[in-house]
């Protein structure tokens, strides 16, 4: 089965540059928001898990490719599915389009890591169970 | 020849997360303004291209490998080479280090590109000319 | 008749400094995009008058008091009211709070600028007569 | 005495929006990285007081005027004055130019704080005797 979370960002003033479409970091300012809002919809907000429990997700790896420019004004619609999970990392891929229309993709790796010791983690038993069950190849997602 | 273009920044309060390391997103903020600072150093200050003859360098393909983390107070040595000119592109590689311990690299792609049609156009000649200057081959770099 | 505009936004780790509360830079950009979202709601998106009417409504003055601290991953609600309208500007008045709870207020003057020349115009007249209705004095504001 | 501390500030790419001017976001943000600047200056950095002593400097009132718009590509400098020193906060007076003319001024109030209870603590001793050196009466900063 092919899961994917999708939630949709307009893309604001604040996101824009000189050119009037998205200033490539605003966008991967934005894709955090969305992968955080992500783990919060499998029921492992960042702000329990940072706060209670002392670990995080951090991004060991992130690839982007932009394909066309966004403008300011549109709306944005991110898709992101869990393509790889291993002991202690987790591999997403993103697409972000506007009407159907593909504006960029990108891979992006993060490690469950100890916030206090700066040191990878294996994934807490009920987050890996959770994160297994999105697991979805590559070459199902359509991106 | 080797060339490298090297500058050092401050990790400042307002690059870092929770955590006390950079976050992300201020990361590649902070290479935008590296690059920004090369095209500075070889006489094509964005301001003038952008202002004066309409075109810009939007980043079209963007990799970056986090292997270490950078804590709050630190000061990085961003290195930069140009590993491959195209027609209408050029290739850099970053390394971004801390008294001589990589922290993280980066190969990055950026399009020349008329900045009122959003579409790609050829180097100038005179820019082509200079950044042929500055190709060197990644193994070369050592990064 | 007391005019409010309401809405919500969550405190997002990428918004959060080293102390794991609001850095005030993340607040200011938030507000601005609170801001946008009240210029659509009244019928002027931002994006609209920007790309084809090519007028802005820039800050000119901003004053904020930060009393009470927020913290990553709580839900804010930002209430903005319109104090004073003059022949190009509008004075805003915001507070932020959570569960109640005053957390900070600010008080924005933005002025309706002509884009190119980076100099004041008079609001149009259909954005004048809208912003009118908004006119809400402070004291019955209540912040 | 008139004490002034003085530094420059590029406006880069990335911190102009649409207009190709300063975003005010961005703006505060380059203001908070010239504080940081001046906390080091007068020889207490932030990463030292955050990192080993768990206090800090977090803003609890910030007022701008943006009198005149600066461009993409601008160099600007930042002049920061103590104007006053309280048993547990400073408030520090900004004027932001180029080449001579004003482009917008600042008063910013900073609080002593302890990281971990989210509350105002007295200026440690040395930290109250050095601001003291630098307090100048805002009319003779003449900004």
């Amino acid at each position: 089965m092919t899961k994917i979370f999708s939630t949709d960002r307009a893309l604001r003033f604040g996101d824009c540059d000189i050119s009037g479409t998205a200033y490539f970091p605003a966008y991967v300012n934005i894709l955090n928001g969305v992968n955080e809002e992500f783990w919060t919809h499998i029921g492992f907000p960042w702000h329990d898990i940072i706060w209670n429990e002392r670990w995080g997700t951090p991004t060991v790896h992130l690839s982007c490719d932009f394909s066309k420019p966004s403008m300011f004004g549109e709306t944005l619609t991110f898709d992101l599915g869990v393509i790889r999970l291993g002991r202690s990392s987790v591999t997403l891929r993103h697409q972000i389009s506007c009407e159907g229309q593909q504006r960029w993709t990108s891979t992006q790796v993060l490690a469950a890591s100890d916030l206090d010791k700066h040191s990878s983690i294996p994934w807490p038993d009920a987050v890996r169970d959770t994160l297994q069950g999105w697991v979805t190849p590559q070459e199902e997602l359509g991106f």
